[in-house]
């Protein structure tokens, strides 16, 4: 059974328009390419009110949900806390979270960068996890990611910079969904002579299913060319591939007629 | 008082990673210009479940909705009919709009870009708007915008093609949302000596407060500088600098006896 998922943003630069949401771009992209269908993409302030809802609202709707944002020291930074609290669940103190902060402050005080080694509260704060998770490594900043798996559902939490949330997502999250998936979804863009998204269309109409969505794409009148993308959703590549090459001809031949 | 809006973006290419979707970036960026808190960006698929239960959810929360995507003239282009379900209203037939529409393919037509002129099923079906409706021109495309006021709540509908979204969103959301907004957001960046978050967060913890954010920008531990954010709310621009000058200036003070 294809899985669905949720790709949350956590933080006030998104939701304000300060910074271009380039993570759950990322994410979504790549959940699709493991056969997971990402059904929502949601962002949300610093607020823990609206990540708890956002949490609990998407934990009814999808199987799989990845946060980005909020995980660093900062007084803004609740998604760990939000995330325990939507799934009632503790924070418990980790050690392997707190030795790992300790050394990368360590390695920076020793390197001259910082002016103290010391684990202020700050630093601390980021060795809380809710009971239960599993961390998830962060080789670039100071901040763990989590792993919380819950009545069969999947929650991860990224760091929002993206050169930390990519090595991390791609290096256990990625990993981990891909394991789990059964699924495939493959998409595939061709050019048809045609301009007309209302001509087109009626074509369409006749060839899409549940299992395969039929998308044009105009760029304007100018051109007698459109691509049309064809997005197949089956158990593997080739079942995918198979009905994109089937429904790919099927519209070719239909509109060579109607051009004829 | 402080109006809130979410941005909803609709269509399988942005929930699947096939577009990045620019446009809740750009409007979510226009809102908070004009002192308008855009509380959440959401993306969902071309489904009518989807799109009714998100912008019934949203409705509860906040006042102001401004949809992108699935106004076209394809079979997922379903954005007017489920946001007239979401408020129960029924579509009736625009004479205006049908006109305007009808316009768009005879001069294609007569320009010998497109085979017919006549108004199909797909082109007559962008005619029909939710009652009550007042619609928002297209002067690039042929799908119209819609603006519905229900409630004391304002649901804009703009087209996903950001080349003809933007205009529409200037001429029209733009203008009409700053005449019904009272308040100011201003955000200004300025450069401090230091470059741990986890210091300077107990600094900030002193001097944030609800209607003054203030937010670290982290580079790295290379530099000894750091960008601090500082998001005011406020009556008006004044209001807002007034505070940002105050508390930059506190800032300042208390990092300069720190590194002292």
């Amino acid at each position: 059974m294809m899985l669905s998922s949720c790709v949350l943003s956590i933080g006030k630069e998104i939701i304000s328009g300060f910074t271009n949401d380039t993570n759950s771009f990322f994410i979504s992209s790549r959940l699709t390419n493991i056969g997971i269908y990402n059904r929502f993409i949601l962002s949300v302030d610093d607020e823990e009110g609206d990540i708890v809802s956002c949490i609990k609202a998407c934990l009814d709707k999808v199987d799989i949900i990845i946060t980005t944002g909020g995980l660093g020291p900062t007084f803004d930074d609740i998604t760990v806390s939000s995330v325990a609290k939507a799934l009632n669940k503790e924070l418990v103190f980790s050690r392997a979270s707190y030795n790992r902060i300790e050394t990368f402050y360590k390695r920076l005080y020793d390197a001259g960068k910082i002016d103290s080694p010391e684990m202020n509260d700050k630093r601390k704060k980021m060795a809380y996890i809710p009971k239960g998770a599993i961390e998830i490594e962060n080789n670039v900043g100071a901040a763990s990611g989590i792993y919380l798996k819950e009545n069969g559902k999947h929650i991860f939490c990224l760091p929002g910079i993206p050169k930390e949330m990519k090595p991390m997502f791609e290096g256990f999250v990625f990993k981990t969904l891909k394991g789990f998936s059964d699924s495939c979804i493959l998409s595939k863009t061709y050019e048809f002579r045609i301009n007309d998204e209302t001509i087109l269309g009626r074509f369409i109409d006749k060839l899409k299913s549940s299992d395969m969505h039929i998308k044009s794409l105009p760029t304007g009148f100018d051109s007698k060319i459109m691509g049309v993308r064809f997005t197949a959703y089956g158990k593997d590549h080739q079942d995918c591939l198979s009905k994109i090459e089937l429904t790919k001809n099927k519209l070719q031949q239909a509109l060579e007629q109607y051009n004829a």
